[in-house]
């Protein structure tokens, strides 16, 4: 154990998840008197102090804190800087946000325009998984946490969820509801999370005793690379795994204008649960990140990295979520 | 006419609209080779250089926007965001996004965040129209433009939807399809929308020579917004017109977990006809923002002001969108 305590030390005292750690501490979602009652008591055996600095607002210090990201249509994103600035608030900190629009030379242009503006900490989801940005922003001097990507070097914290996980019981529950055939529409397979869900993808794929058949693609994170890749598919399969919502989108919008009928004909997944999955025609069945509290720990791996300057990564549960745009 | 062009002067005198002049300027959607021409043309006629500023890093200067915006889940403010920085990144600008999350204080806050942080010039989508917020920024002897609110002072820039004639329409469509009584669930009233769409319904509603019945509910831009709107509802009238797309997500939403069948038994419209309303079940009725060319339109409204100083308000037209969510 080092010496100064965080978030996942209390998790650990108190026998709770982090995820409850964060909603204590932040204090916008309910958690029954009990749990709240444990997590401060542990917090308390620990002397945490997540607020040590927002005190006082400290000579040389700006109280604002850069948050870079890849995409500011993409509402699962939006979810996750709304969770850590909701937490930061609170701590007297300001987020000032800067997108890339999936420009890999514009990610590290903004980085250096955020570490002019002499921001206090870096919070990030980076567009790429092992890339010069990423070794560029361990040596910045100021604490940083990865978002959606799990970093072990000892100057960065991370958060992330279970991409390998949630995309294995996705898997898992298609075959079981007889899918024989699939297509995998992949975001960018350079992302820690694009990585992650089609490592899962193609380990069920290989173990499966069965015939099955699977095609992979790649494009991007959006709707527009969801219509791309459906039309550049060699034959619509039972199911067509996407590799997050807004892929899926495009693709049941595609689908629909030529007639498909969704879950009869293929069935369609996404991943992520944002706002508008339940929405759709028919509503889309997708794996859950629960993005509000990514943003959140985030936050307060930041606040543990300003105030003690510990660094920790911690992985977040996902859950299947079954709807109608797969059929039974 | 002022001394130095702007892109009203080129629309004027290319005989274009000014989506048109955005349009070609930015380079980023299609526009036919003959009024590309036109554009072209009258920009060389009057000596206008959108560039200027951008040739070399001038001293003293950041090369920073500072945006300021109320949601950063609204897809709507997303989307117009995105136009102002894909045209203000061509010209060596970099956005700094703050969002206040619908508090009046923290705008404030943000603004001196913002300002202390030596922005060039500053966008920003106000919480509220004619607020001490919008006294300030005229004030703080930066170029300014105002976005989603027409505003009349010599200092500032501005660009909003014709939300009066756009709703106008909207209700005139509802009453000729045999639409009888009605709910309004407005957003907030002290937003330059909201305020012109409410005056847009209570106008027509006045104006109606049969009978009509009507009911008016406040409450704010989101999707929780919708759904407390919707349950305070003395009863469910033919039609629920609902301030923006998100409030009638919620509505929808909640609507369907009632076991209501829409459009059979209640009508339902949005407006904005963000990403999302082609896609809900059923597809939502709405009137149509170009939010990202609003968003282009405030970046060169921002370049003529920082380059020439010159300072003007456009407003752009809106489009009913008939979709399923209305009964014919």
């Amino acid at each position: 154990m080092q010496k100064h305590p965080g978030i996942k030390d209390i998790a650990r005292i108190a026998g709770v998840s982090i995820a409850t750690v964060s909603r204590v501490l932040n204090g916008n979602s309910y958690v029954s008197p009990e749990l709240s009652k444990r997590v401060l008591e542990a917090a308390g055996k620990l002397k945490y102090q997540p607020n040590r600095i927002a005190r006082g607002l400290r000579k040389g210090k700006t109280n604002t804190i850069g948050f870079l990201i890849p995409d500011i249509e993409n509402p699962f994103f939006s979810a996750i800087v709304k969770g850590a600035e909701d937490f930061l608030r609170k701590f007297g900190y300001t987020i000032l946000l800067c997108s890339s629009s999936g420009i890999a030379e514009r990610e590290d242009e903004l980085l250096n325009v955020l570490f002019s503006h002499k921001v206090d900490g870096l919070m990030t989801i980076p567009l790429e998984s092992q890339t010069p940005y990423l070794e560029k922003i361990e040596r910045l001097g100021i604490p940083v946490v990865v978002i959606d990507d799990i970093i072990k070097k000892k100057d960065v914290s991370s958060v992330a969820s279970d991409n390998y996980s949630g995309m294995s019981q996705l898997m898992r529950y298609l075959l079981d509801t007889n899918h024989k055939s699939f297509a995998f529409l992949s975001g960018d397979p350079h992302t820690y999370s694009g990585k992650e869900r089609l490592r899962a993808f193609r380990d069920v794929m290989v173990r499966q005793q069965e015939n099955v058949e699977y095609e992979i693609l790649f494009g991007t994170y959006t709707f527009n690379s969801g219509i791309d890749m459906l039309r550049k598919l060699k034959r619509i399969p039972d199911a067509i795994v996407c590799g997050n919502d807004m892929i899926a989108f495009g693709v049941l919008t595609e689908l629909q204008r030529m007639r498909y009928k969704i879950p009869d004909d293929v069935s369609i997944t996404g991943f992520d649960d944002v706002l508008f999955s339940k929405m759709t025609n028919p509503p889309l069945t997708t794996v859950r990140q629960d993005y509000y509290m990514m943003g959140e720990v985030a936050a307060q791996l930041l606040m543990d990295s300003l105030n003690y300057k510990k660094r920790d990564s911690v992985l977040l549960k996902t859950e299947l979520v079954i709807r109608g745009s797969s059929r039974e």
